[in-house]
């Protein structure tokens, strides 16, 4: 298993880690696998979206934000984030990335997110591999 | 392939099966591997979230209930479980853990959760491993 | 990697790909393995749910767009489909499946869709099989 460590620098953020991830990669010597990333919180997950225009991931903390606000009446969690929990289930915090001859198999506008969503902290990616049949 | 059975207790419900997760990794006799944990069931699924104050799971569901209501004049289905069905597909009914030394490697607070949107009813978990490279 | 090439009709549509990867599963070969589906677009994700029904998948689809409607004067993306942004990270790109001898294990109601949230287009699916132990 290999560990990456993130910063991350407000509330709400998606964080792209591709690079990280293709770091990883190609440290681990890896050919054809499966690659799983997981993260190790419970107010924090994982995506996958478009890394080209900054405004696609503003938009969807904008719109998560909107639909799960952070501060609610119902909540009764003591740390006064129940709402970083709910979207950490809802984005969920393990996925799978193909990797081909030593790379990461991706969309061309698909980039590897970590997400926060009771920032700014320092946060744990976990990533290992798995053969490929 | 290995097989987990809950009994879930009502109609919406994060039923924590971590410890029975673990009690079939350590059977299956399991080192350093990759753990896929998949619901066979289109009315629940499979999340991990905070296993410390039962109140994380409450707002959880509290939150996803009043967002996606149980009642809806809207739905078409003749069960009436439409937004089980939705919220099956939101929550996700696979995901993966990371083994080590026949260990789950988890993080400080997170639990395994069953996510029960249609009960109360007996359920199934399935559970496989492929190696880690 | 395995290849399946799919055709979306609707804007927002759930189509069942389930025998398209059996397909895939077949001619692939394996016997015990674990099968990752990855959907390689961000407007678009990867979800189970019945197949029974037509009105479910209806239902799931009509639910989303009201919580995440395709127009929303808060968007900056300038592409205008923000909404499916979000809805692609939420259903999420890649799942797993269970093979046993040669089969997919699914529930009894259980159907492998491709989520189309910005359609109509061409789109790909992406499939690789890693072994079980």
């Amino acid at each position: 298993m290999h560990q990456l460590s993130v910063q991350t620098n407000a509330r709400t953020e998606l964080l792209d880690i591709t690079s990280k991830v293709e770091e990883v990669v190609r440290r681990a010597g890896v050919d054809n696998a499966l690659c799983t990333i997981f993260v190790p919180h419970t107010t924090a997950g994982v995506t996958i979206n478009e890394n080209a225009d900054p405004d696609v991931t503003r938009d969807i903390l904008a719109v998560v934000d909107s639909l799960i606000p952070f501060h609610d009446s119902r909540y009764r969690h003591g740390e006064g984030n129940s709402a970083a929990h709910v979207k950490s289930s809802l984005f969920g915090c393990s996925l799978n990335v193909i990797i081909e001859k030593g790379s990461l198999r991706l969309g061309t506008w698909q980039g590897i997110y970590f997400a926060e969503f009771d920032g700014p902290r320092s946060r744990k990616v976990w990533i290992s591999f798995s053969p490929a049949v």
